[in-house]
């Protein structure tokens, strides 16, 4: 597979840089970023956070706005952030141009709806693709932790719930929680899934933890003024299910954190140390 | 003075705000940012950092970017980041269209040629009218610092340079050292300042020093990468002349970073502890 080199910056001793390379699960040439700490050498590779960006962003919100490598170096720890749907000349968008469907929001599933399948492919490009390429590419090992924001905060739920052999712990800031029941998600599900609803369930983090295994511990940060906190994110139903299931999750509301980056910068630190705890474990 | 509230988000127990008035200065509607850190209160007002940004820049680069709420929330230090030029409709740009000369390319001076000195008054701005406004408005003291980057360290160094008395300290990350010398400041100060020379050595880093008494502390970060390094900063034209007058000025030439806010958030820290040592150092 071929990477092309868009953009490099030096940060904290080690390195972010920008790659695009041709994407056979998504059709579309693809964007992402890497943070590489300076420990990261071919003879001593580094664990990898991959880290799922909200609606409407790209590879670079998070590595202009999360302030995350001062302790991503400090631990030793990769992160990677692809771009948040697929994208280009050939890639169909919401006629109606809204921001929360079609480009920039696709939802980290795979669509099974015309025109839509032939690209928006997120879910197999996140969990296959884009992994096997940075592991094929960079000083980079398969020991992975996934986290995200808002509708990547679903992504990071969703993913880590279905893969447990994958990843080794999850993390979220807002994510939206039950996406079936909720403006944002039922409307990417109608036109991505179709209305048959027993094909959402699968990319539901509360749906899927009725009936999960996975013992992987889960991290989630959310503001109490953030104002999609009541519509669509609902953080109380996944905190319902996980304790049913006595799944490893902890909520942790923030008393007067909004939605932003700002939010996301405060305890970034802290959820990079909770991943270091099981991407830097001796086995 | 009026002030609008424009948006505030809580971040590491503090608040960025940003705020909008109307400048006298300025003759045209302005728009600021804040950072207030948690110790922040009106029994209890914090000394301050003035950051001053590059090139085409607004008040928001380095509060979203440059990863410095950490540290400043850490050492007790609000920060204020200005607009870098005057802005609205009755405002003239550069009929060119370029971005090294009109709005956002302000170059922190008072402006003595038509159609600019109306409105181009940055100088005064940022000594005087935007300090009272802060003084008067936030549980912030008169105890400032003044740091910036690119064009926004030129701003810091003579503005710094020039006020002893009104800054305790000076920083800047790859300032323009010597204007009167490099293609962006000759552009600029013609416009601004017209054809004759001698008007534009109060606005020269390096032509103050000849003269300056100034004993502030002067700390300078320079990537060696940084593209624009050769053709117009020029640190080294200010270490000389700062060697000559006994200045206390260190620059550090940082190997392999570049003129990104990577490196910004590099050395964002050990600015703010380098301005802290004075800022909250006991009269």
């Amino acid at each position: 597979m071929d990477l092309t080199n868009l953009s490099q910056a030096k940060v904290f001793g080690g390195w972010h840089k920008q790659y695009q390379h041709h994407s056979a699960v998504l059709n579309c040439d693809m964007r992402f970023a890497v943070f590489l700490p300076l420990k990261a050498t071919s003879s001593s590779p580094v664990p990898v956070l991959y880290w799922l960006s909200g609606l409407t962003c790209t590879d670079e919100n998070f590595m202009q706005k999360a302030a995350a490598f001062h302790k991503a170096a400090e631990l030793g720890i990769a992160i990677v952030v692809p771009d948040t749907s697929p994208r280009g000349e050939g890639v169909p968008d919401d006629p109606e141009g809204s921001y929360d469907f079609g480009l920039g929001a696709g939802f980290y599933l795979n669509a099974t709806q015309e025109p839509w399948k032939k690209n928006y492919q997120m879910y197999s490009y996140v969990v296959d693709e884009l992994p096997k390429l940075i592991e094929a590419n960079f000083p980079i090992t398969d020991k992975r932790a996934i986290a995200g924001h808002s509708m990547g905060g679903h992504g990071a739920l969703t993913i880590g719930i279905r893969n447990p052999e994958r990843y080794v712990s999850i993390s979220a800031f807002s994510p939206i929680c039950h996406p079936t029941t909720v403006p944002w998600g039922e409307k990417a599900f109608r036109h991505y899934l179709g209305e048959d609803k027993s094909t959402w369930q699968q990319y539901d983090a509360v749906e899927l933890l009725k009936h999960a295994s996975t013992k992987l511990p889960i991290l989630v940060d959310q503001g109490d003024a953030d104002g999609f906190l009541e519509e669509q994110l609902k953080p109380q139903t996944l905190v319902d299910v996980a304790q049913k299931q006595q799944v490893p999750l902890t909520l942790r509301m923030q008393p007067g954190y909004d939605h932003s980056y700002f939010f996301i910068q405060t305890f970034i630190g802290e959820h990079l140390e909770f991943h270091a705890a099981r991407l830097l474990a001796e086995d």
